[in-house]
């Protein structure tokens, strides 16, 4: 058995997870909305699931579906994408793997980001190539030109860039942007745009894509999902867009990957893209709880690090008062105060990694939120 | 791009599938049923989709399908087998996918027989691997004992078995069982097998697995698929069954392919595999269209190769007195005779390759079946 699956621990998301199940805890570890999706999501599923084919969609998703993507991205990021720039995958998940299988050669470094989502690690090693992480600095998780410059070596051949970022919630500045892409121009590096998180953005601000930066378009390609866009998470639905040629290769490793994605899934999401309400609704929903969890947090006396996107909001323990490290507290907070949350160390691999930073899940109900933040205040 | 990719061309089973669309064909290449699944399943998605959570379920499946992959095992092939043997994929080419990223490392050579489905050599060479072919010989694609030991090396550390076999319908003999685990725990090798259309056997026969074979509980997985099993080949759930150590670990390498797989489709097929009845209702249905098929054929003056599995028929060209090779033949019959099939030839890698045999998908209607057959009869 392979050993990088062979001494691979559960994922810190299961294992919370776990804990919050067996301990009848608040969950606001693992990332996932408390209630269900749009219910015109789930009226256009069991409308497909009656109504359409249940053997292969085609390999690259339906029709429908790929122009419903390229529909969205035209509407909310002004973006130019013909169909046949989407490739429909089994979830986010799957299309960082099949970006990762078609660019990744053995020996080749990739540049990543900490903290990381899990899966960019094991997938670049099982790839042949290494990561090299370049450290982000809280509190604001700033691009540091010259420490990205001096990760470069003439071995290193993709940048994995996840914007809007998990866990910090923050997001690449227009000059980020202008930084990462010059870096992957001069050097002929090919960028993975991990973007699952960019209709979850809280600052009025459309997300702009490092793929759209000149000199990217043949050089990138750029990952969404729909359990991100519509708070379901289950329905592992996700794509990849590229420029076609591109497109092309990576579908070739999605093809042995999956093959292809449950078509009554398929025909939901693209009804439900191409209605311009339901995305927004789901948007507007998150925005009232994520502000409820900040404002209870602030109130019980708990440091809460700037954000702007995603479902996830941080707290720095040291600078609260709390003198725990972020393991520590995640351990003894879902035991203790019966709320589960993720050690932003567990995410980490290299240099500079913080022990004090703890990422909570604010994507849930009202009562939910208010319950936690009372738990953990009176437990603090 | 990685170079597996890059230079690999669309699939037989995309481009004939193409043609049959473009050109109105009646589609007898891709492996799929022309109607819809079981009333009850489909019943049982819809209700899972008003009922159930739409959040992640857990990485290795819902504990129900679990239990129930368990369950249909003991009933059809008197398995005994804990529910932590089984984990949930979307899909078997995910399954695939999984095992071969975590039982391949680089160096390592992979037994696998031809003819073949398409997935195995990419992925073990994009796992590091190299794949070593061993070819079966038409017309009964036998087993070779000899053949089979000199094709071992000191660097042989993995065989990949798919039995019932996808293209022949042939499947292996007790004593091939007996031969394939006798060298697998002779050379210290794991066993990736490849089962999914052990639900689909014809000669009255349970299927036995390799991974039952004694030596080899603690070297293999068994792969299986409900898209098979059920005829919903869009539905992509499968599962992988190992000792509960090495299913672990097989399931951290599927944890970065997709992470999980829809609920609702969990649930639904959670529940036709408890029901004893839903399965054989599929079995009777592709057992009629298959007998019609062969019938059809054989009165067409074509010579049909035996079979006893799978959704497939084989021609032989040659011994039905048709002078053109198998490509020539699939690409002018979709085109003269407006019937779609697959040339054996397009999934063969290595020594040994038959050019004169043509795959028939069965599990149609019978009108299409008897549409199909005239019109290759008044074409050949
Ligand atoms: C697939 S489990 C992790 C889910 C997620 O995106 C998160 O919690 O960060
Ligand atoms: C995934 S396309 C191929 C389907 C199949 O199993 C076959 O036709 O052999």
């Amino acid at each position: 058995l392979h050993p990088i699956y062979a001494e691979m621990p559960v994922t810190i998301f299961e294992h919370m997870s776990g804990l919050a199940r067996d301990l009848g805890a608040i969950n606001l570890g693992q990332g996932f909305p408390d209630g269900p999706p749009p219910a015109e999501l789930l009226r256009a599923l069991t409308r497909a699931a009656m109504e359409q084919s249940h053997q292969y969609p085609p390999m690259a998703g339906l029709p429908e579906l790929r122009r419903a993507v390229a529909g969205f991205y035209a509407r909310i990021q002004g973006l130019d994408l013909a169909p046949e720039s989407v490739v429909v995958t089994s979830g986010a998940t799957e299309a960082i793997a099949s970006a990762i299988l078609a660019v990744v050669a053995p020996g080749d470094e990739v540049l990543l980001f900490a903290p990381a989502y899990d899966a960019y690690a094991p997938l670049v090693r099982r790839a042949g190539g290494k990561p090299v992480f370049v450290a982000l600095k809280p509190p604001v998780w700033a691009f540091d030109a010259a420490t990205i410059a001096g990760a470069i070596t003439p071995r290193t051949r993709v940048i994995v860039l996840n914007d809007p970022l998990n866990p910090t919630g923050t997001v690449a500045s227009p000059a980020d942007l202008a930084l990462l892409a010059g870096l992957c121009v001069a050097h002929d590096l090919f960028a993975i745009c991990d973007e699952v998180w960019e209709n979850v953005r809280f600052d009025g601000r459309a997300h702009a894509s490092l793929l759209a930066q000149p000199g990217m378009a043949r050089r990138s390609v750029k990952i969404g999902s729909a359990g991100k866009i519509f708070g379901a998470t289950g329905w592992k639905v996700g794509w990849i867009v590229g420029a076609p040629e591109v497109a092309a290769v990576v579908g070739r490793a999605h093809q042995f990957l999956t093959f292809t994605t449950p078509p009554m899934l398929q025909w939901a999401v693209a009804e439900a893209l191409d209605d311009p309400a339901i995305a927004p609704g789901c948007h507007a929903q998150w925005s009232v709880t994520r502000e409820r969890l900040i404002a209870g947090l602030k109130q019980q006396g708990f440091c809460v690090l700037d954000n702007v996107a995603t479902w996830f909001t941080c707290i720095d323990l040291h600078a609260s008062g709390i003198a725990l490290d972020d393991r520590t507290f995640s351990e003894r907070a879902v035991r203790e105060a019966g709320v589960a949350s993720i050690p932003i160390s567990a995410l980490w691999e290299g240099e500079g990694r913080p022990d004090h930073i703890v990422r909570l899940c604010h994507c849930k109900n009202a009562a939910m939120i208010d319950e936690a933040v009372d738990r953990l205040g009176r437990w603090r």
